[in-house]
């Protein structure tokens, strides 16, 4: 199930890509390593066509090819020194998983860092993007990213999240501060956000700026025990203490569902229980927060977008500010009391990458629930402060959901 | 430079396993998945007698082994369903690194975690060991792991360290706690304690049985840039946000250095600068610290206490508790003043994996710098409050590490 999730959300976007590629064609030869690389290692390279150069040592080896997560497949050519080589089309600005496969095997390239998307701890590349300063590093003040155990009686097991918290946070230790449940994509888990989403610079930086208020941001995993879309146990990651915990079954009846891609319908009662009942109090309990609705937001990614509208349409006491980016949106015919939820809702964020919404490389994810700019603006005609935002030439990928939540973020609180 | 230490490090403890093995003797079936295999993977496993069954689907490959870094290589054969399978010989209880080699090229298993080892992110896995209990994740209060970005004058970089503050850190605002330099070894970076590790864990369970005292333990990357037995650039980890920073060029004269293995000697100066003159004023800055002599202690495993044995002689105005895990001994010979020695350093720790000090599989690790048994007697025969502790049936290893940090932390700051 949770496959075919993963599949069917990513599939849309490179369709017109997902033929095994080749160019022969002149590339321009200022191909610098991936910041995405190993210390010392030098592939992949990318140049300022946006092309990437992929390269394995495999001497043995019968075929290897560069296989994009949902994307294109580039063979590759074996050198005299016994090295695969590619150099393939110009990919989209930000971050891109990819593994290879050699002789059938499909391994991460053990030239980058890894990252989890589609199920799996695998490789990532970056492009360079015109707009990367709002996530650079920088020498100006930072927060923390704390890696936080907790336990979830509906789990009956220890779970973990990430929470980062503002620089000023250790300083002024009567200060409290409103959070940001942001949640991560189908196949992924807590820690994309906190890596190759760059939330903690991306709020270091605009804070820095004065162009956000400073909050929490909790990051959890939503593939928790008894969800019916998730494996039969909880992801964790690789470079932290593990908080593995057994699967406790799957749910029979979905009580409450969220209609994806497909028509397919998804049950997030599992997770809404989990971050409901004991994340939120847990968090309020252990972090100086403002405990209340009017200072909880929740956004998300994907599937994560489409738990958001599920989770906040159901709990419009406890959520003000509602995030939905490349997860549908929300129409007017979809709340059941709009007096109501103009008097709850503060802000309605709704963003998808301009290739998502049609045209000669787009896969029509746009309409999935209804046009989500024509929802975004009933809602606004309606008396909702509500927001469209669409990143410039990418799809349904990280680079879309750094600016979506750069632009959100601004909106969070005010 | 860095790889032959690494190497170096590595070969000793292994040395009669080196050769390719096979093995053609009956095993228990009773296999369960590692610990460390991402969710839903079934592979690699292990069993009662700890062997390793490793299993990767290759239907094209020619050859497969599977490589535990810096031990055995075992060839693996090719099943009808184009599946590579192995059982190894009996493995040490606790962590490995390990990769596969498909058709020549050395990649990660893809059916586990990752940790940073041997200069790669690369596979591990664990055995289970008959006292895995002290590190067991379990319903306890939780410390938090903090991803902390710090500017470093030295450097001219902002750099990654991890700090684990306990579990009560934020509960008691007026509380201020001792602290712990924690480093990595060779090879390795500022994830490996916090991750393979189990520091955090150690702490947690530790604090819950009243058998330590909560401090904190700051875990930074002793990789800086200028160090001349490091590479160009600085590691990062996979699943945070990076902290690269460009290489400064290498050191000329070492000014200070380590007698390392093979009489080799290292240049630690780029590393102490960073640590004393820009890392302790910044923990003492934005920690609740308690920021004396007296209340900071510093143990590194392998390189880090050749670190630690280093840094502390010269700067007894700044470390109290002293912790050199695999990595040394101080002689009596060692210590300018012992009076002034013995005045300033309340514990001297020294500790070693048994299949590293002889017998039938040690290496002779254990006589680098002086029998490590012999030296902490004679320091405590010069009055030195002095410990020696021996793992059981460990190498040079993550397992030895994980129970000198256990023993360690009992005796800090009492």
């Amino acid at each position: 199930m949770k496959t075919k999730l993963a599949t069917l959300i990513l599939v849309s976007v490179f369709a017109t890509q997902f033929a095994t590629s080749q160019i022969n064609e002149p590339v321009v030869e200022d191909f610098k390593p991936s910041s995405l690389n190993q210390p010392g290692k030098q592939y992949p390279q990318v140049n300022s066509e946006r092309r990437v150069r992929a390269r394995v040592v495999a001497p043995q080896a019968q075929s290897v090819t560069l296989d994009f997560l949902g994307g294109a497949k580039y063979p590759m050519t074996k050198g005299d020194d016994g090295a695969w080589v590619v150099v393939t089309r110009p990919q989209d600005e930000g971050f891109h998983y990819y593994q290879l496969v050699i002789d059938g095997a499909g391994v991460p390239d053990p030239g980058t860092f890894y990252f989890y998307g589609g199920n799996r701890w695998g490789s990532g590349l970056e492009v360079p993007a015109k707009d990367q300063d709002f996530y650079a590093l920088k020498n100006v003040p930072h927060g923390q990213l704390r890696q936080t155990l907790y336990y979830s009686k509906n789990a009956d097991a220890v779970l973990r999240c990430f929470v980062y918290t503002p620089p000023d946070y250790d300083k002024n230790l009567t200060m409290r501060y409103p959070v940001l449940y942001l949640q991560h994509g189908g196949g992924e888990d807590e820690t994309g956000w906190g890596s190759q989403g760059k939330a903690g610079l991306i709020m270091d930086n605009l804070i820095a700026q004065g162009k956000a208020r400073p909050f929490l941001i909790v990051m959890a995993n939503s593939y928790v025990p008894g969800s019916s879309y998730a494996f039969g146990g909880r992801p964790a990651s690789t470079n932290q203490p593990t908080a593995g915990a057994p699967a406790s079954g799957t749910n029979a009846a979905p009580s409450r569902g969220a209609i994806g891609p497909g028509g397919r319908r998804f049950d997030f009662s599992a997770f809404q229980r989990v971050l409901i009942d004991d994340l939120i109090p847990f968090i309020d309990a252990n972090f100086r927060t403002l405990a209340d609705q009017p200072n909880r937001a929740m956004a998300g990614l994907s599937m994560g977008g489409m738990q958001t509208r599920t989770i906040t349409l159901a709990n419009l006491d406890k959520f003000s500010h509602i995030g939905i980016f490349s997860g549908g949106s929300i129409a007017p015919s979809d709340v059941p009391d709009m007096d109501a939820f103009k008097q709850k809702v503060r802000v309605v964020f709704v963003s998808y990458g301009s290739r998502e919404l049609g045209g000669d490389r787009g896969g029509g994810r746009g309409g999935f629930g209804g046009d989500p700019k024509a929802n975004t603006e009933a809602l606004k005609a309606a008396g909702v402060n509500s927001y469209f935002y669409v990143s410039p030439e990418t799809g349904h990928e990280w680079q879309s959901w750094r600016r979506s939540l750069h632009a959100f973020a601004q909106l969070l609180f005010q």
